[in-house]
């Protein structure tokens, strides 16, 4: 008999060799049949692969990341399987599953290539041969093995790769039906359970990403176990498309991109400026609440900085090249993270137990390079502004600031109503403790801290064994938006390797000197990014208290322009943001373009509401409709604001 | 007879060969006592030379800086005379006029040199010789007499910088006493001016600044025409060292410097963060007022902006050096000022005569080279954010652009009681209008734009010709401090080159495309370069409405620390930004303490107080004291705090 530890904490016994699926089965038949693959010792394999020894498993469903990933590497082989079939010679490269879905780079013989007319033939050869719910059969196999199998097939891309980059002992294939790929898996026990196929779309890739060698064809895809979450996505994309960040950002005038300044370095606009200061304005009060203190530093750090930090040595060909001066010796980056200037403002003075716990934030901009063809809008960029803060704290303190955050992170969500989140624990790697810097004492505490931080806030968190950095431990947040994407935005990650390399200390209550715990943590993540999402949350209707203009005034004609701008004056006066839209156009045209700028209120004047004060009220998306006096309506608005900043007016419970 | 043209317009004729002693004279005898030297169409020269021409002429006292310079200038050469005297052998590199004062370059012979102790000698000498009242006797010489001269007289480095860089037919001598200088002039027409002297400093120089040559000394001094005047200016040097800038900033906690960061790139502390940011938020106050536009740029820009711009022919071998790329052909820089980006907002889209003008505003941090010895505290640095904006507008609304931002550099200075301030138009040369980009047309509009602009306001301008920059005149603006010296703060530049540059351009009432003018303007200048001034301005005792804490709360014993948190906590709720020191000192040792911190008010709290719900009222710097309610004393801040804002409650007249 082993013993099988899961997840929960509970342990179960089974006889040796027993599989995932076999586990599964002694658990529940639901659990049965929605287990894709399972986790042995933090390794995802097989449902069929014996476990011999005491092992922590966990179960995959489709709901895991590494469920999916196993379903749609699966669909990956059986795009191949179906190509193989349709186009006798075809050569085959590499073959993934990827965030959402999976491709396979071909190459046709003779020059032919695929083109997005033959989706409904490959699509329905796929179903026709999942249909057959085919076993696919993992084998170990010697490099010589495989060369020569490979070989015999005729697919000279896999047998370049057996050659270069694989070693003997490590190399096993998977198999269904007619098709045998090189690969390491896991995969499905067979394909039957892919029951919703969608090829996507067709581009180039060179083999191997090298534009000096052949050009292939990758075909992306997308699969599911059933029909109706197949329609779903498909629906879902129609309403991302629509929803695109970039696509609205222009409409709403919010930001721009310029190839003079450079790709991927977002410039923002006045209404896009007047959103984020909100933002940050609206989090600077809540973290001022919470203790902290806010400081401004460059946007370049000298060599030292980064030596000291151990980033330099990160700094390589692929990133934004060092900034030389004229005098000798000097040499500057953009920064790519704002820790190493917080540690230097830690270092600046003498620091006691009394100081700490020590919070420095930042809305600080940094610059990675990303590789143009890796952009995207605002959520990949070159420069973006963190919500920085670093929190310098003693061991013991490690807990209570972790809860502290969560309240920061939990109302940042709630104003913006993503109401739909999930949170990951990252910990240490249970067999290695070696890669990790610090002592197993500071890291268990860490690691407890995060975890008792969420049983008290009532948080349910995923915990994921070998996913901490290796200087510390951290708790991520995942936002569904209202299309059901999922996004990374807020983080909270101790970091016991800094205060280390900075050689940071205080001195404690007892004299002595020690070294504090930093944690980074940072709410929006970037500015950038959480407006992205934001937009595609809300289809750029952004919350009352938040967007640029909240009130669009139309007169009925140029006769009520005076009359407009009257009104929109007063609102001035109590707070309320108004635009006078007095151009000489129609009110129905006036009303088309006022609604695709988004503002939620749209107030029509005319000669009526002149004489009476008044004005007519139009909400946007709904049917809600009315006259009111101009104090009136100012004071609804205002009203409505109060009621959604009050999610802001926490403090701590200390 | 010639005519003579003055700068306030009017014009006299004088006969041919008058010199500027006799023009002063032919106005007034005070006028003649006082006058130094002299402009003669945009070239100063010395009072006796004659003018044989029709010309413009300016006749400059000791409070005009042609003026100071003639004078500090012959007083460099009094020192020379002086040390020739005293130090025979001695050798003589250059001495020119500076800032605040002049210096010399010598080498005494056999490996002497000159110490502190030996300044009262010199400067007795000096005196000795000045009051001999010596006239100083210019020579235009040719390059072959000139080098026999100072090689008989030993020079050897007189002879290598006429050999090198002179050449004949434009080389002058001054001779006073035994002592002849090769100089340009101008000088005094006698040292009896020079009344009195101070030797501040002596320091190390290298022949023409290169460490591969002799290492000389450097003496540097300072006179005045009065012992008054020198008196006063000890007292003020005495002063500023009181009111460093970098000493206070030290002191509370505003800002830092870190070698590993880099030098020159200040850190603003958590104190100094929150001074900066109420001072952006009260200038976007007024600049929303005034129809600005916030955006946010990145800190970098490729190359192809600059070499739009026109800049990145000046990023020479003395600058940050150019950001590379993994991507082939990209190069971005630091940029060093925000307005080719805001060009490209500009350009982003169609503007419409409608839109103009549009005031693009950004508090943009810029990058530019200084070398390490140049740099100073918060004055000279290497990183700076200006509180920028960029007015694009049609030709004829160029003045009343200028009165509008007049109105808000107004507000500012006065807001901080820089209540002394001068201005200074700088225009085209009259008699070189080749060197200028744009037509004379759009110069003669812009030049009386502004003209026109300060009669309105009522504002003292001194009107410089040939101070404008080749693409467009300007308005700068100069305050003096609390101690008497006077900073060049902010500045109104018109710009005709950039927006051709650019390309940009307009749609007219008429249909047809037009540039758009561009006036650069920042009412701070810098907010580093600002704040410096306001720190040694005040001597950090900031305005109430700005400080980062207006109240000190001190409670007698730690008894009653909570009662002094508790009055805090009701003066955070209504805006009164309070600070508890809880230490268990004694209440004398805090006084002092938070007199350093120069808080305006202190409030002390014990028995009575608790007992009453009052406070103990103690105002910096003054004998005001005084019990009051919690309640009293919040609304008594808020009051004075409401009171200052008043001078930024301005709105355009139309």
């Amino acid at each position: 008999m082993i013993k099988i530890s899961f997840p929960d904490g509970s342990v179960r016994e089974y006889e040796q060799g027993v599989n995932g699926l076999q586990i599964a089965e002694s658990i529940s038949p639901a659990l049965a049949r929605d287990v894709i693959a399972c986790g042995v010792n933090g390794e995802t394999v097989e449902l069929n692969r014996p476990i011999n020894e005491d092992s922590a498993v966990q179960l995959y469903k489709w709901d895991d990341e590494a469920g999916k990933h196993a379903f749609w590497h699966t669909s990956a082989h059986l795009l191949a399987e179906a190509l193989q079939e349709l186009y006798p010679g075809i050569q085959f490269g590499f073959g993934p599953a990827v965030e959402n879905g999976f491709f396979y780079d071909v190459l046709l013989k003779d020059g032919m290539s695929i083109k997005e007319s033959d989706f409904p033939t490959i699509e329905a050869k796929m179903k026709e041969l999942a249909s057959k719910k085919e076993p696919v059969v993992r084998k170990e196999i010697s490099k010589a093995d495989a060369l020569k199998e490979f070989a015999d097939a005729g697919q000279t891309y896999k047998c370049e790769h057996i050659e270069q980059d694989l070693e003997d002992g490590s190399i096993t294939t998977y198999t269904q039906g007619a098709f045998t790929d090189l690969c390491k898996g896991p995969h499905l026990l067979n394909t039957g359970a892919i029951k919703a196929i969608k090829l996507t779309s067709v581009a180039g890739a060179f083999w191997r990403g090298d534009a000096t060698r052949e050009q292939m064809q990758r075909l992306y895809g997308v699969s599911f176990p059933k029909k109706k979450m197949l329609d779903e996505y498909l629906l879902m994309l129609e309403e991302a498309k629509k929803r695109d960040h970039r696509k609205i950002g222009k409409e709403m005038d919010l930001f721009m991109f310029s190839e003079r300044v450079g790709k991927g370095l977002p410039i923002w606009l006045p209404k896009g400026t007047e959103l984020r200061l909100r933002m940050q304005d609206m989090l600077r009060k809540i973290q001022k609440n919470y203790g902290y203190q806010e400081v401004i530093t460059p946007h370049i750090g000298g060599k030292n900085l980064y030596m000291t930090s151990g980033h330099y040595a990160h700094y390589g060909k692929d990133s934004f090249q060092p900034i030389h001066t004229p005098e000798e010796g000097e040499e500057y980056m953009l920064k790519p993270m704002n820790c190493p200037h917080h540690c230097e403002i830690f270092a600046w003075k003498p620091r006691s137990y009394k100081d700490l716990p020590l919070r420095i934030a930042e809305f600080g901009t940094v610059y990675r390079y990303e590789q143009s063809g890796e952009l995207h809008g605002l959520t990949r960029v070159r420069s973006f502004t963190q919500d920085d803060a670093h929190i310098f704290c003693r061991p013991e303190q490690v807990k209570n600031e972790f809860l502290r955050v969560m309240d920061i992170i939990n109302a940042v969500f709630s104003i913006f109503h993503f109401d739909n989140f999930e949170a990951q624990i990252s910990l240490r790697d249970p067999n290695d403790h070696e890669k990790y810097i610090g002592s197993d004492e500071v890291w268990e505490k860490g690691e407890s801290a995060i975890i008792e931080a969420c049983r008290e806030k009532g948080l349910k968190a995923k915990i994921e064994y070998g996913e901490a950095a290796f200087y510390g431990p951290k708790l991520d947040f995942m936002v569904k938006d209202a299309i059901g994407r999922r996004w990374q935005l807020g983080t909270i990650q101790v970091d016991y390797n800094l205060p280390e390399r900075f050689k940071l200390e205080y001195t404690d209550e007892d004299n002595t000197k020690k070294t504090p715990v930093m944690i980074h943590r940072a709410p929006f993540g970037s500015m950038e990014r959480f407006c992205a999402v934001l937009i595609e949350h809300t289809a750029g209707h952004f919350p009352l208290w938040l967007t640029p203009d909240q009130v669009a005034i139309l007169p009925i004609s140029e006769k009520y322009n005076e009359y407009a701008r009257k009104v929109a004056k007063e609102f001035d006066v109590v707070g309320v943001r108004a635009t006078v839209d007095s151009r000489n156009e129609k009110i129905g045209r006036k009303v088309r373009d006022n609604e695709m700028k988004r503002i939620p209120y749209m107030l029509i004047v005319g000669e009526k509401e002149q004489a009476d004060g008044t004005v007519s009220v139009r909400k946007q998306g709904s049917e809600e409709r009315g006259v009111m006096t101009i104090a009136e309506f100012a004071k609804k608005i205002n009203d409505e604001v109060a009621e959604m900043l009050r999610a802001t007016d926490v403090k701590p419970e200390d």
